[in-house]
């Protein structure tokens, strides 16, 4: 979860505050849907603070006896300045290179479809799906990244074909959702 | 979304709290996904009374200009005191009897699969989903219900094949995906 490079509603460049409810509800949907590590990005050291402190409280605070399925989401959880770190991190760890897949609300050329992304993911590549905040991720990053990720379409009705302003919260249950269980269960890397 | 009867982390019966992201998230997911309403569902008054000033902040207050999408998924949002309420509204609506449909993170013998209630759905009988918050919808509630959808599961990782911790929002936002998109894209009811 990118909090910075994100765009403001003026598509301007910012970094993003951190959001509590965020954090839990990510890290129960990784966690619900193999997600190995679920990475809050921040360059700004007095919210990557508050991030910690929040996990804190659930890994080994007063939370993780209070709601112990809650410290088992929230120890997947790791802090860090930028997607670089990351990238270090995962290929010090499994010696492979990552490949960056950005998400975007809105369709790009050459979008990778769901399908596509759960095949390669299913190949044993380490995949960084990374998911912004305020108004979405900046052009760079997108422009850096492997790959965008088609968006989430709903179905809308009367003359509301066009909306699709999800929250973070909700996009990242549906792309993970897409990319496990209709694989997993039936099979539908195709779609 | 249901604030009681839902049972807390003992499992007695409670009122729970209204929760400021809550609305906002299923109100997009559900204007991203034709949902015709958004109910939430209190009986305590100053409860409702919290969630009918965010809403008038957002559908004719400052933050109808502010962010004129967030209106649009704030339209269909009302704030009822009961199921019942809701059954009547619809009634008088549409002349129609309403089928209401729990949600459970547990399995239930006979509960409908989600081809199933797509396809119930699609039939235009007016169905009312209903989310519980807090621990979940209370034994009274599932049993008063016509159907119980089955649970939401992922694909865990090593040893936590049994984590479903979802929370609403997630919920929520991946049983409507499941519901409209699958159907609508991929005419695939019988999942």
């Amino acid at each position: 979860m990118i909090h910075h490079p994100v765009v403001n509603k003026n598509g301007e460049t910012i970094a993003s505050a951190v959001t509590n409810l965020d954090i839990h509800d990510i890290a129960r949907v990784s966690l619900t849907y193999g997600v190995k590590r679920f990475y809050v990005v921040t360059p700004l050291k007095d919210q990557a603070e508050i991030a910690k402190r929040i996990l804190s409280h659930w890994t080994s605070g007063a939370g993780s006896v209070y709601n112990p399925d809650r410290k088992d989401a929230m120890d997947i959880v790791r802090v860090v300045d930028s997607i670089e770190t990351i990238k270090e991190q995962i290929l010090e760890e499994t010696g492979l290179q990552p490949l960056t897949i950005a998400t975007c609300a809105k369709k790009h050329a050459d979008s990778l479809t769901f399908g596509q992304l759960s095949k390669m993911a299913g190949n044993g590549k380490p995949c960084i799906l990374s998911m912004g905040t305020a108004w979405g991720l900046s052009p760079e990053f997108l422009e850096n990244a492997d790959y965008i990720l088609e968006p989430v379409n709903g179905t809308c009705q009367d003359g509301q074909e066009s909306y699709n302003h999800l929250s973070v919260r909700s996009a990242t249950s549906i792309i993970l959702d897409r990319l496990t269980y209709w694989t997993n269960c039936h099979g539908q890397t195709s779609l």
